[in-house]
């Protein structure tokens, strides 16, 4: 099922301004990102869910110009924790003992060693780190798009300072890392539409050891 | 669909050693990685797929000790490429057009501007881009476990370096990034499979720019 999704979707490069996705797929996509596994559960990313047009022809115009920025109907904006902060650890670990009703005694020495941990380390190496589990999510909401015969086109050629300004996401501690419009695709003139999707051969991909 | 694959599944702690994931529903998980998008369709990244299992006591003891790495009967290691080199871009377009029959101009261009950006950068930052693709594609392989009714355990908590030497991984200009064992979840002996999931609320993880 899922292979069959991913046959089927490619990075639309021409998306018809005419056609809005409705609230309730665009939910659904949001969702498949919400339940996404990230490391220790932190989830240590937001989204910015950009409809409005005037916004988003700033983002355009600091995204290449890429057209389905603005003739898609949404916008997704992933956006990373710049750094992990005690407060944060503690705030996710304080949310799953408030849903679970109790405290595990492994998960809070877990909380210690988080908490011993990434507070110390750099800012620039927790960002990473976050952005690596954003990108898990994002892969996950390119999924759930397609099951609702949703084209989503994944983009990283933005200037992710400017979109943090746009957005005003620094000053909540966030950076974006990765945007994807929400549209249907517009055959005619999609240069892409049509051509093979491509992928390297099984045996160049994988090596396994028996 | 995958909503309720994501709801279904969670990082097993506990893993039936008696009981094995079948080939063909290994074939379709690391499809699933193989048919994710990545930036600029480079793929850069490996699956190794180590079924062996002294090689998988090794990585056992340098990866914290967490059993499913020998209780689950396959471990998928997702490696990311080194750097980014002329030969590595040069490479992909080739496959492109060799699979679509022809040379696009724009797609041409397009190689120029990666061959002129990307193999000057230093290696870091390109393992670090390299590396959040292979997120992208680990998120599409536990996703597709899931559909498969296969447990998969999203790790981190490993030394890569030892890693890529058990694996001889640099000397393939590769770097480990995450792992994630396949099995299927041992009830007893797991103390997360009954525990509710938990995920920060909607309102503290979507903001809308309406």
């Amino acid at each position: 099922m899922l292979l069959e999704k991913l046959n089927w979707r490619y990075a639309a490069k021409k998306m018809d301004p005419a056609k809005v996705v409705s609230e309730d797929k665009v939910e659904r996509i949001v969702e498949a990102a919400r339940l996404a596994p990230t490391s220790s559960g932190l989830q240590p990313f937001e989204i910015i869910v950009v409809t409005n047009a005037e916004v988003r022809e700033k983002i355009k115009a600091i995204g290449w110009n890429q057209s389905p920025i603005t003739d898609g109907s949404h916008l997704l904006v992933f956006a990373a924790w710049d750094n992990y902060t005690a407060e944060r650890i503690n705030h996710m670990f304080d949310l799953v003992n408030e849903v679970r009703g109790f405290r595990n005694e492994g998960w809070e020495n877990y909380r210690q060693m988080l908490l011993s941990a990434y507070p110390q380390r750099d800012p620039e190496t927790n960002f990473e780190h976050a952005a690596r589990q954003a990108y898990i999510a994002f892969g996950l909401a390119l999924a759930q798009a397609a099951f609702e015969g949703v084209d989503a086109t994944p983009m990283e050629g933005f200037d992710p300072k400017a979109l943090d300004e746009i957005l005003g996401l620094r000053e909540r501690g966030l950076r974006s890392v990765t945007i994807a419009p929400l549209g249907y695709r517009q055959v005619e003139g999609d240069w892409l539409v049509n051509l093979q999707k491509v992928r390297r051969p099984r045996d160049q991909f994988v090596t396994e050891v028996k």
